[in-house]
């Protein structure tokens, strides 16, 4: 879930309210919020602690909020877990730390222990692009095996990684989702238990029914629908800006459009330019 | 400056203060603190501040201290140069914000409106191996052409964009440092200002006079202090780690070995392993 | 196909005969020669044209046999097309040259060229973790744009690339083929055309019924057959080396114990180690 | 050296004859030709041979002459080492192969076999920008060790290495030359034998000037011509392509506006454009 902003340090509350609304009455069957497309790193302490009272608030338990751990600092990370407790999330979300270069053994270590200092339920956050480090299949599988430990998210794009760690989970009982919504058919094929997409936001009625065309073996229904994706993704996901900076930008502007929520978007990432925001019209209208 | 730790949240004060101490007595002209090697990004807000004002406190303005910057949110760098201000530091360091990727444009943006947002003197600090994102001549050019920007230090270890670098720092009035002090007597001939290497943490007097015969143009001298320097970078940054947390960690072991302060390292680095230590005792011995 | 090798100087021909009808008997539909798996780059001049002479006498006809063109230079690559030519080539596949880091304008340039200087069929093939470019896609459209050129290759392993170039071979009279063979079901899922796969030298059928279960929307049994592939993949690929290289010599490797032929490899790489042989054969067994 | 070209397969032997002409009454000490200067993987076979060819008859033995052995193929390595013998060469430049990614294991046993099937003295060549594999410290001195080996030349930028290898080749009887012209002077001052700079095709004297201000120690001077290098380099090498085809494009510009010899470059490589041309044109008058 992006989060709707006012200016650097303000929620847009009312945008809030909507996109929830939104999300909630297209069926999607959970919430994370404060990780990437969420700007998590982005966000300031005050203002991570004040969207989640406020979306689990507005949510009331209807369907889960998950909360991203995301900051370089474990310290701050057990303070933001503690919060996510205490406001009623439920799960928080692991992502490695994203300033040092690591190897395996510092990245099992301090996720480890993270683990150990949280009372919530666990999911892990493989993003290499942005983190520098990917959990080796090894490290991933040892930390699954934790009690808190529930599931992992992959947005590494990279789907034979994905298959090996779908073998996992399909034979334990954690769940393994799909970053990147282009790659959302392919994955519940090799053995995914769903996605977390960024196109949810503007549409995400659509992404529940491709998910499910996928749980129950439709594949030619997949396959119409996974165009759609692909459409949204080459007209909303395109121009200025680089990797996830480029998708967040595009969400926004389309919310905007819609009339769901403001498109500020905290620094160092910028709004999209006239061109795209033109582009993004056409294709909505 | 490493950051003398006692655990993930607390300084180890007693060897602050003989780090300190040690520093000044060895000529060094200025303390950064909170940058790679004092593992800003790792420790979390109320330590940062706690550091700082313990810092000014001690150093009673005998030399500069600058404070590094290196949140990836941009209101936590607004408010910890607050507070770097408040405490009495004399200087903010700048990085680029170590998540999302990003190009020249997002880079100048976010630098410039921090610049804006702060009163303390700046110096900029590229360091793209971390930060994913590397000034581009033109960027640092049009960043130092501002008033309150000083200078910049710059880790990236190619040094032909240092030169180049060098030539526009001489002609205006900035400062150029050199952040890998395997390259410190290079950077001195080529135009440099000066170095922030972390070996100083051992023997600020080596890098001082390895300054200081560069500067007069003693280049023989500098060789011979510059085969030293290699030697320690041969033998404390090697073994177990990473990048900048192999640096750090043995940085700390022989700090400790020294008996000047603690060698705890916050998360996700991890202390030196045994066999490291070994050589390093071997080396100072 | 690999290429049967007794030294780094001759063919093992009784290898090359056996391993043609092997493949042959297996139902494959063609024989991609030369390519990365063929180790065509290290193999000298007049190895290559007595191994295109010799792999066309055995074939006879009975499948079309493609040819790689993989040299650094562009005359070189004319020569090996006049010959593959005069031979009884079918087709030839031309990769980017690997030597100069290039950009989409001297690729296109290069590829357009050499495109006319040839009288066979052409399909492209994208490999960019070894040529240091890959085709962007409107580079890939334009030259599949071309009369002689009649499909592409994409060893990418970039999924949402790869829909992307499908969507465009869906709409023209072109193919698309997929290089890994671990996302072999997925990319007939999104509109591939075909595989490539190096491990059909070991069990043709395998990947041929993969291929036949996609095509005719059997997923289910699809989905059996590609946990057969991942499981050959994560024996036979895995171990010493690198890349590509460790996927050839473990094909080679299983191939010798097949009693195929020789598990000679061309220099730079290296033969399977004890442990990976010991490992390829309690799977074969 | 660059190689002139009248087109893809046709020396400009009229241009060959002036260039090696200028370089030698410009007092360079050797010629490295079918370098990645000299476009060595773009050339076929027989085009190489006819160079070397030429290149000995012109310079008669009055400084020596080196060839580079750049192939993907160990076989054609050796090949063009044996006709590199016949014509008078003094000695072969090895690079590692270009295509396969590989490991120091393979690394160093390619470079060790072919230096077995080599009568002619050897130096190593560095380049992991083009080779995708750096030779590490301790093949580099192993392969060092060997009688027929003379030296290394490392164009990986990277002057910590730099330093390191220095250190050893000070200690054993072996050479170490820069490939970047840019870090000439940082070379010699931590303890290089000299450089082979590309540049030098067009000014070899200012070079051959550089060199020996270094090595006397008179490191003013140094300076003062290190920035007339960083002149041409910021010059001459900017502007369309990328890495070593914008640096060669570069030189063969200037050298055809000279009056020395015809700007054609091999393909992928592409000329220099209007806009450079004109910038080369403005700067040489």
């Amino acid at each position: 879930m992006v989060t709707p902003l006012l200016d650097e340090e303000r929620l847009d509350v009312k945008g809030l309210n909507n996109l929830i609304e939104h999300l909630i009455s297209g069926g999607v069957h959970g919430l994370f919020i404060l990780g990437t497309t969420g700007e998590g790193p982005s966000l300031n302490d005050s203002l991570r602690i004040d969207l989640i009272e406020k979306v689990c608030e507005i949510v009331e338990g209807r369907i889960p909020v998950l909360v991203g751990l995301m900051d370089s600092s474990f310290k701050e990370s057990v303070l933001l877990a503690e919060q996510a407790t205490k406001l009623g999330a439920q799960a928080v979300v692991i992502a490695p730390p994203c300033f040092f270069q690591i190897g395996q053994d510092e990245l099992y270590h301090f996720v480890d222990q993270l683990i150990d200092e949280i009372t919530l339920p666990v999911y892990l956050y493989n993003n290499p692009a942005l983190t520098k480090v990917s959990f080796a299949l090894e490290s991933a599988q040892k930390l699954l095996q934790k009690d808190k430990v529930k599931g992992i998210k992959d947005s590494s794009g990279d789907m034979i990684f994905y298959q090996n760690l779908a073998s996992y989970t399909e034979a334990s009982e954690t769940s393994l989702f799909i970053g990147p919504e282009e790659l959302l058919m392919e994955s519940l094929l090799v053995g995914g238990e769903g996605g977390i997409p960024g196109g949810a936001n503007i549409f995400p009625q659509l992404y529940v029914d491709l998910y499910s065309a996928g749980k129950s073996g439709d594949w030619q229904q997949a396959q119409e629908l996974q165009k759609k994706v692909m459409k949204l993704s080459n007209t909303v996901y395109q121009g200025e800006g680089y990797g996830a900076g480029r998708v967040i930008n595009g969400i926004k502007s389309t919310l905007k459009h819609l009339g769901v929520c403001n498109d500020y978007i905290a620094k160092p990432l910028r709004k999209a330019g006239l061109n795209k925001v033109k582009q993004i019209q056409q294709w909505v209208n």
